[in-house]
């Protein structure tokens, strides 16, 4: 374990946790960082499939997080500061007084990630999710329903935005996940791997309720607003939820809830 | 139509909407603040179940909402400001450029609202649900599904904070509520107008999917951490959401979501 005390906001050891509001929206070259007790907690666990690089607390939270603290590998250090060097070091008052810093995981390829699949898998598919809340509830739900990964098309924000991780209680950081350019080439890739693939839309005939999966599915979710190109509808099973008049659509994270409940457990 | 021009951010017309970031926090006496173009046409439409009584919008904004504004009632003036003005009446940069004070909707009294339930009828019960984007998720999942009504206990926050009504997108300003002390008055009183009450917990042997119910149904949700008290769980039919290993819950507005979904669409 090596633990060290930080007494200047400038001190270069810290320097990758320094501003992170402005600088979560630049990327970081494979690191990311996480904040909070539960996404620490997930981060250093074993189901993490990234690598946490060093933590940074304030004084007052080192004793809740000793066993995290005294199970972390060698080469991650532990920087303890008081709660007003962190706010300076953070550039805004951070009241959990908990970051991490972790790598991103190794880049999986789609065929490699379908070349075994199970007649039980449920997959996620996200077609230009811009927006950190839902990345992070689409995640977090995927990981509650157990789906085998997240596939995410070129129009979706990153995951390991700090909210994004936040938001998901850690999902992000145990899901297997793929990012492809294009949603189709996912879709497409999954049909051949056999994996019947629901296209989430209100144009459709069939409702979710009424479909009953035979083997391994998947579901593709777009974006509130313009919602999935065309050719994506047409060639996957178009399934629908009924809204209520004057409604026009639920949050895509609820929506993958709903889906994902469906397809794990719908029955007869 | 009565529209001013407001350049004094002091300008006594204009009160209600100044400084509403720290305002939200403390009540406005039956009165409440909505923001953006989809919420305030909500307020002003024919579902609404509240009264708007003045807007306030930036100048580039005026002729988006030209057909809102010739609706309006003539005792609900409409301020006209530049941005900078804007930004300083209400204490951040509001980049909506859109504000609208509403009226609260009259109490509804859980007997009138219990009178005549139909066998159609779904209920949205929720405890102690403190976090804000929650509730206007919960009420978002509640207008998306049909519900009849949502009905809060004591332990919830106020639906009618800003942020609530904006993750709603409007479903606070036209679905039926009644706030009551006490969850256990609420479910009695469901029971006795003959609702099914589902208490949502991981602690249930029957699952929600398995769950088909015969007549009106009403779902539970209880917060995040502490969950549904025990007096309540055990006095309705208790059903459970099965997780992935590792995984201990959903969001709340995801479950509402899942939870209101099968109620309205399972079959079979």
């Amino acid at each position: 374990m090596n633990q060290f005390v930080v007494s200047d906001p400038q001190d270069p050891r810290i320097a990758a946790f320094r501003d992170i509001r402005e600088r979560d929206l630049t990327g970081r070259e494979g690191l990311f960082i996480a904040e909070g007790e539960v996404v620490v907690r997930v981060l250093a666990s074993d189901a993490s499939q990234c690598r946490p690089r060093a933590l940074l607390l304030a004084e007052k939270r080192v004793a809740a997080l000793a066993d995290v603290i005294a199970a972390l590998p060698d080469d991650a250090p532990v920087y303890v500061a008081a709660q007003d060097v962190l706010d300076q070091i953070a550039g805004f008052h951070l009241h959990r007084g908990i970051l991490a810093l972790g790598e991103k995981p190794p880049v999986l390829s789609l065929d490699a990630m379908l070349g075994e699949v199970r007649a039980q898998d449920v997959f996620v598919v996200a077609s230009g999710i811009g927006n950190h809340d839902n990345m992070g509830g689409l995640f977090r739900n995927a990981a509650a329903f157990g789906a085998r990964a997240v596939l995410l098309d070129g129009g979706c924000c990153d995951p390991f935005y700090r909210k994004s991780i936040r938001v998901s209680v850690g999902a992000v950081l145990r899901t297997p996940f793929v990012v492809m350019d294009r949603a189709q080439t996912i879709t497409e890739a999954l049909q051949a791997a056999g994996v019947d693939v629901l296209a989430l839309t209100p144009s459709a005939t069939q409702t979710l309720a009424d479909y009953r999966r035979k083997g391994p599915a998947a579901v593709v979710l777009g974006s509130e607003g313009p919602g999935l190109p065309r050719s994506v509808i047409e060639s996957c099973t178009a399934v629908g939820i009924p809204m209520a008049g004057g409604f026009d659509s639920l949050n895509v994270a609820a929506t993958s809830a709903v889906a994902l409940h469906h397809l794990q457990w719908a029955r007869g």
